[in-house]
């Protein structure tokens, strides 16, 4: 069998296989979970993954400071506690933490802003792992940059931790608006939006450029690990050709962010969701376990308004949830690390 | 012997001396200690060296105020606990405070921007010592510069005393890339940069222009210490030499401000640093004896996640840290004399 073929390479790692991952979590419920008794509610209730944290969102909007990795022995005692997959956080840009929780054995990183951001300029780059990644976005070529870099799914950014799925709507209807004019798109004007979109990779090069007293710095440099400019252009412009192809993004693509109802997940499928993750929406809520239980009917049944009556019935107190007019710009996550 | 090549001069005060102690740092972790009790705890932990303060920058932060050297009682009192060599702040272009240290028998001056500065327009003419100093950096520029001024060892800045890692990855990220493009240049391009760099020092002279009502001053006079800015553009020119010849700053380059846990260790080792400093990210924790072990080891064994990934473990409460958006613009450390 040549060496590029042998099963560690069929299992892990090929861009093929880590996409594959990712599709078996489709049409389900990704659960935060903060310790193996919760994790234990979440797969109980159907999770089909869950998120191994320290602090919800929630918690880490109220008490402020640094959010960072979590623990290893929090994420292993998880890992120990379930059956299901278990996604833990990195900070963006932090490819030490992602390396760290390679090695731990995590099913799948989440590159999340809702960790403080590491790098001002570029996130991990992501095909240098063999672990899958999830990234967030808010807008198409935000997702396409992701992807370009090797993430195997995406999910909206929304305002995670505040219980208003106003953010994941918009986030939605932006990445699903920018797909339709992509399919609209001749082959000079997709190579036209690759560039306009591998632009948001200059920043580093213009701060040096104008700190060294000159115009501009010549583009193709290699910027960070494996890749030049000239390279992850190539890379986004074939994205956007999978996506012209395909009339969506060539990745799973789940909605992540304020869901805190079944109702909310519900919306979220009927928009296009391929699942959705859940944050502080279950254990922030009076009644975790049928919560859990509740989301994870209503994303599968999306589509039947008698089921997602029925199963939001008698759930007790949602979470309270944040206006997020209230929280101060520099605290928003969406802008970070586009 | 000639009186030039003496045991006194071997031992100390000549630029390859200076450096060559820095260079004995590196590969390790210099760590911010406030009494002996706390230079005891780094020793053991395998710190190459302690800096010798009474605050660390994150009570500097909290408690605001003017910031200066330490009680030289202090610094005696950590120079007697440890075999290990000691390191003391003064702050930017009080030589005054720096012959004070110097006098002491510290190892090496931090002329550090955790300080309140005290020279608008210059750092300390670091050539006229015989102790060796490190100094900050944002981008090239300054790190050219202060070592042109004599500087034996350079730090990226960091926002010290927040916990927050990002600011490092932005300094290390402009220097590299910095570097980058100086190996680019022809000798006619690199004299043209290095006047571009010591164009930082004309504003003294512009401004005494400006007040005597004449469009600009000659810039070659004597402007502090030792030298005029002709002869320190000369010096600077020979520094980027040094870069371009050798595709890194030609003195040891260590990354400070901000480091709180082992992961964020072995990112800046990754990222290229030399060593690192740690300051309030270890006796802010809960643990400050394992998480000063665990960076020593995280710092050592950078390229092995599955160390990294062991010593990250039940490490206890982190520093908590600080979101650098929350910080007003006037408190941030990057921009002070650079």
């Amino acid at each position: 069998m040549p060496k590029d073929l042998d099963l560690e390479t069929l299992r892990h790692g090929t861009e093929l296989v880590k996409r594959g991952f990712a599709k078996m979590q489709k049409g389900g419920v990704v659960m935060d979970v903060t310790d193996p008794e919760q994790a234990a509610i979440a797969e109980e209730a159907g999770a089909v993954a869950v998120m191994a944290l320290e602090r919800v969102p929630a918690d880490i909007r109220a008490q402020g400071g640094v959010a960072r990795m979590s623990d290893p022995t929090i994420i292993t005692q998880i890992i120990d506690a379930v059956t299901i997959p278990v996604m833990a956080k990195s900070r963006i840009g932090h490819f030490a933490e992602a390396q760290i929780l390679q090695h731990l054995g995590v099913d799948m990183i989440d590159e999340s802003e809702v960790l403080t951001p590491a790098d001002p300029f570029f996130h991990s780059y992501k095909k240098d792992f063999q672990v899958p990644f999830v990234c967030g976005a808010t807008i198409l070529g935000e997702a396409v940059r992701r992807i370009a870099e090797g993430a195997a799914m995406m999910r909206t950014k929304g305002e995670a931790g505040t219980g208003n799925i106003i953010e994941a709507v918009r986030h939605r209807r932006m990445v699903t608006q920018g797909v339709k004019r992509v399919q609209t798109l001749d082959d000079n004007e997709l190579r036209g939006l690759a560039e306009h979109y591998a632009a948001r990779y200059q920043p580093l090069l213009d701060a040096v450029a104008k700190e060294q007293g000159i115009e501009t710095l010549e583009a193709d440099v290699e910027v960070f690990g494996a890749f030049d400019v000239g390279t992850i252009t190539k890379d986004i412009e074939s994205v956007l050709v999978d996506i012209r192809r395909q009339g969506r993004l060539p990745v799973v693509d789940f909605t992540a962010g304020g869901i805190a109802t079944p109702a909310d997940a519900a919306l979220m499928m009927r928009m296009g969701s391929d699942g959705v993750f859940v944050g502080s929406g279950i254990f922030k809520s009076g009644n975790p376990q049928a919560r859990a239980r509740a989301i994870v009917e209503a994303t599968t049944h999306f589509e039947d308004p008698a089921i997602v009556a029925e199963v939001s019935k008698d759930l007790g107190e949602p979470m309270v949830g944040k206006s997020i007019d209230e929280i101060p710009v520099e605290q928003l996550l969406a802008g970070r690390g586009i």
